[in-house]
């Protein structure tokens, strides 16, 4: 059973929208073992939605809509799963019924466009929605499926729990096992190399390598119908694999959990207290941190230093360190993270200082240079980067360099 | 010229991602009066990938594609158009000189699978990517033009300015009007009563309305066949008229301009100084401040004080005041502002405390209480929020609310 999303709207098909209801659809369908081969958008166009439709139907066996069920103009959904499926549209006396009752229970009247929601596809399946006026639909038309479900997510989605899930149990697959781990520390080339022997040429489990900024994630998951077959055990093994190859710098095998809440965690379990000198990560290095429930445990106090004298004043930067050295210096770093840990009283410091750019780039520290320095209880070490890309990306890649520098430390038996 | 966009990455088949590039993508076309008419998302499959290609050309002259232009097996979108168009895919040396370059500016040695990016599909133009290993390539095929760029926006988007649009330039339609408005202090029903007897039941131009914590938008926007009769005239009465009724909350005309950048221009348009003590938002606005290119002018210090006795020892928030009134105060927070003003020096400091959640709630300051002062050259003020929703959001709506007060006092005269 593969599944295809069509999202109906125009308003999808501008820079200021997004098909955020395909997430939760694909969530659920994922649990089931159907498996989202396509996602559609396609605008409020009797043609375009034609031709979307003609073209799922041929490379999925459900076929599931959002949206363009209300009770405008704009609305088609309904009326072009007729036309494609070359069925009536029926008044359902039901759907009447509860649409009047609905605005009846609102203490307005019905307006009268709003009887176009009524009309059902002939030998459809109404599915009903307790939250708005427009009712969902399944048709079962052999070969394909269809649901049409409102595009209002507070509707969709008890629609899609209490109705639609139940229609599609008797296609549902096994349950896909999926095996994750995350690294930091390694390029996405450098995590494929050390690997590429293992997978190449692998088609079950699947092998899905994601890169961001700093991290890279791997995940393998298991076909369904590899099930039967051993599979399972196949994919443990290899996982375990992959695992002994990239050891050194996995930090999570739970695909939800960040760099911050591994770094959190850890620091609580050692009962260790952590605090921040940011000059060019500006605040983003504390923000990550106090993303995670519970930070306050471990981390107390964030100094924005983004001004030279602010790393003086506040972190006792020496003056002449700053004139011999340079504001981006090893130095200077080692002398941020050494003030912050003093002056917090924590038993660890980060200090980033770099030139996030647009501007402020030399010959000698272009736009990128960052030295991160970690200051623990065995002492100080810094770090040289140079990062790519544009001001956000800097900061965000300095702050993910940051925290793995803290991270690495805190794994190889940073004192508890 | 009409365009669909082919978004390739099994990952965005998962319920963990979406396809993000296609709003700047859509943006940027509908600039150049090029409609997007359908928008897909396919994953890495060689079958999948031809079929959307297939049904994609049927239905649109122009294909963007995003993603699958990586090193690895997985990247398979060079191929697929290759075999799409039944076209060779050949060996660029000029690229293969420019990917060893990349790797030898990092100190990296290129890793062999890096060799894959240096195939080029047979009449294709390279599109220069000089923030990553994947170049793009514009492939021409008489009906129907492919343009394939990498997946990371960081890559993508500086490809698109300077490379992919000029080659659209030629089908460029007539550019659709867009009046766009952004306010702060209202919320979106409030926005929308505001304005509704202007623009119910209109047309066109078409009216948006689009919503986040603490900021709504509003886009007017004309659709291109009613240039010819005078719909540019009541395109600027409308919004004139729409403008009048929300005068005092509009924080700027451009959509891509951000509370946090309106902010930084006023200050430095006055030459004053900020500086911050955060609690809650834990160095949030901090790193929105410095997103700001050149905020460094304005911005010189942040306190991030998540713990207690940090906000005594650092901004002198007496002990009194916290055991008499709470962490969560009208007090502290004054006091944590001025300390920051006292402190860093500056002409104006925000002092933002409350429970981000999800636990630290009581019955008398539940999650998502918060406490906003700002101190100024003319006295501190202070404002109590109850935001709703989980710890992230409690953070930005905080940290919109903070920008929001001092946005304010500086418009309404801040002293400079």
């Amino acid at each position: 059973m593969r599944a295809e999303i069509i999202a109906v709207g125009s308003e999808l098909l501008t820079p200021y929208r997004w098909d955020s209801n395909s997430l939760f659809l694909t969530e659920k369908l994922q649990e089931m073992g159907i498996q989202v081969a396509y996602k559609t958008v396609v605008g409020d166009n009797r043609e375009d939605l034609h031709k979307a439709l003609k073209d799922a139907a041929k490379r999925a066996n459900v076929i599931i809509m959002t949206g363009g069920l209300g009770p405008t103009e704009d609305d088609l959904t309904r009326e072009a799963v007729a036309n494609f499926l070359k069925r009536e549209l029926r008044m359902d006396e039901g759907i009447l019924d509860s649409i009047r009752h609905f605005f009846k229970s609102h203490s307005m009247k019905m307006p009268e466009i709003n009887l176009r929601q009524a009309f059902v596809i002939e030998g459809g399946t109404v599915l009903e929605n307790p939250f708005g006026t427009a009712p969902g639909q399944w048709i079962d038309a052999g070969q394909t499926k269809f649901a049409l479900l409102p595009g209002p997510p507070s509707e969709m989605k008890p629609m899609v729990e209490h109705h639609l899930l139940p229609l599609l149990a008797p296609f549902a697959g096994h349950r896909l096992l999926t095996k994750t781990l995350k690294t930091v520390g390694l390029g996405e080339s450098a995590v494929e190399e050390r690997v590429s022997d293992l997978v190449t040429g692998l088609k079950n489990p699947i092998f899905t390598i994601l890169a961001q900024p700093g991290e890279v994630e791997i995940d393998l998951t298991l076909k369904e119908k590899e099930k039967e077959e051993g599979g399972e055990a196949r994919l443990e093994k290899l996982f375990a694999a992959i695992v002994e190859r990239l050891q050194e710098n996995i930090f999570t095998f739970r695909r939800q959990e960040t760099l911050e809440e591994a770094v959190v965690s850890i620091l609580k379990e050692k009962g260790l207290h952590l605090s921040l000198a940011e000059s060019c990560t500006g605040g983003l290095i504390s923000h990550r941190i106090t993303d995670v429930p519970g930070s306050s445990e471990v981390f107390e106090t964030g100094y924005t230093v983004y001004g030279t004298p602010a790393k003086v004043r506040l972190l006792g930067v020496s003056q002449e360190t700053l004139d011999r050295c340079g504001v981006v210096s090893r130095e200077t770093a080692l002398e941020m993270a050494e003030g912050a840990k003093r002056e917090a009283g924590s038993d660890y410091a980060l200090g980033v200082t770099g030139i996030a750019g647009p501007t402020g780039g030399t010959e000698e520290t272009p736009v990128g240079s960052v030295w991160i320095a970690l200051a623990g209880p065995s002492g100080s070490t810094a770090t040289f980067y140079h990062f790519i890309g544009e001001r956000e990306r800097v900061k965000r890649s300095a702050s993910q360099a940051a925290l793995t520098l803290l991270w690495k430390e805190l794994k190889n038996g940073g004192k508890g």
